[in-house]
């Protein structure tokens, strides 16, 4: 299970929350870092960090981008702290662990974390299908990015070692990919805009609902075509 | 419940490891932190990691021994990952934070956490009621000591908002109605038999995947409204 897990860090900061997050995962016997456009890597202060998981900075993958990071995952979880406007399912990191246990056996999965300061943009949340919330005091909810990892990864430990094999009445049939789900949105977008139903200077937030929406219904690949397939008819 | 537990340092070497710990337990709704025996502290590094949590420094207090710290202390817990000769009665994170919610309604709780090379020796682990662990990698179990009071302070945290709250995870936002979504669906039939995207003649099930693909979204009114507005932007 843990090895079908990537751990993806966005626009981190801090060199040293990359090691303390590498040494967090190892921990909990997690292997899989990427780092989207970190400030500084490599850097000594994130191996001093990472005490003995220096082979997870060594292994890490650096992307440009988020998609790039994630384009082969069939489920992608983002947490934050943040209220949204467009409220999306919120789990909680037990639910998380529950939820990658039984989908890892099937894809990839990705769990994002946002800048230091800010944390996941709604932008990025729009590209999860799932909110992972980790509870915390109202009185200072903002959890340093590698003590959001240190617990997201202690839940998926504890439910990699339940050796329960939990019954896969999740579909087998395979998920659409974050990169075939971009496809159709771009798709969508772009007869949306033509047909004037998307004005694209005041788009008033219809494609991150759009999103949220067909996220929550995490389509199947033989849906994902169907879906393609009725844009395209319908922008002819 | 909370406040009813301290966090007990013992001989601590590095003060940034100090203040990550003040972060980690306010971020969880945690006040009390003992300090036994310190080897810097108060200590720049120990503030700049606290971050916004410089009042659990400020009235954190310092021991001489770990006596003085636990004394009025009906329920001492030692966080450890040894392996001990005389086996102490062992708890998951989960199970401690469970006796210490059981425990806190007339007692003051004290959960220790060791020097970080050496962790809790047994003289130590010896003046607790019992021990726990926190489940790691067999590759590498040594977690950082703020991580690791960053876990059983989640713990903690969960137990103590159990019962308080339930879990507002339902939204509270209505549905779209049976007859709602019949609406949608027919709009949506009509003109993918204009646009020959559906032949009436031999309709192959597409109707019925993408019924089955919408009413798993369960769409909320507000989601509807949209889908039904772009349908009809759309068929023009």
């Amino acid at each position: 299970m843990l090895d079908k897990v990537r751990i993806v860090l966005l626009n981190t900061t801090h060199p040293g929350n990359i090691g303390a997050t590498a040494r967090a995962m190892k921990n909990m016997g997690l292997k899989r870092l990427y780092l989207v456009a970190p400030r500084h890597f490599p850097n000594p202060e994130a191996e001093s960090r990472a005490a003995n998981a220096a082979d997870i900075l060594d292994t890490a993958i650096v992307c440009e981008t988020l998609g790039d990071a994630i384009a082969d995952c069939r489920l992608v979880l983002g947490t934050s702290a943040r209220d949204r406007s467009i409220p999306h399912q919120v789990l909680s990191p037990k639910e998380c662990s529950d939820l990658v246990k039984q989908e890892s056996v099937d894809t990839e999965v990705a769990i994002l974390f946002g800048e230091e300061r800010t944390g996941l943009t709604n932008e990025l949340i729009d590209q999860c299908h799932y909110q992972v919330m980790i509870p915390t005091s109202n009185d200072y909810p903002s959890l340093n990015l590698s003590a959001a990892v240190q617990i997201i990864s202690y839940e998926l430990c504890i439910a990699n070692q339940q050796n329960t094999t939990k019954n896969q009445s999740a579909s087998s049939q395979s998920l659409a990919t974050a990169g075939e789900m971009e496809f159709f949105y771009h798709q969508l977008e772009q007869v949306l805009i033509e047909r004037q139903f998307i004005n694209p200077d005041e788009p008033k937030r219809l494609m991150p609902k759009l999103r949220r929406f067909f996220n929550r219904a995490r389509p199947e690949q033989d849906e994902i075509n169907i879906l393609c397939g009725m844009i395209r008819a319908l922008s002819q």
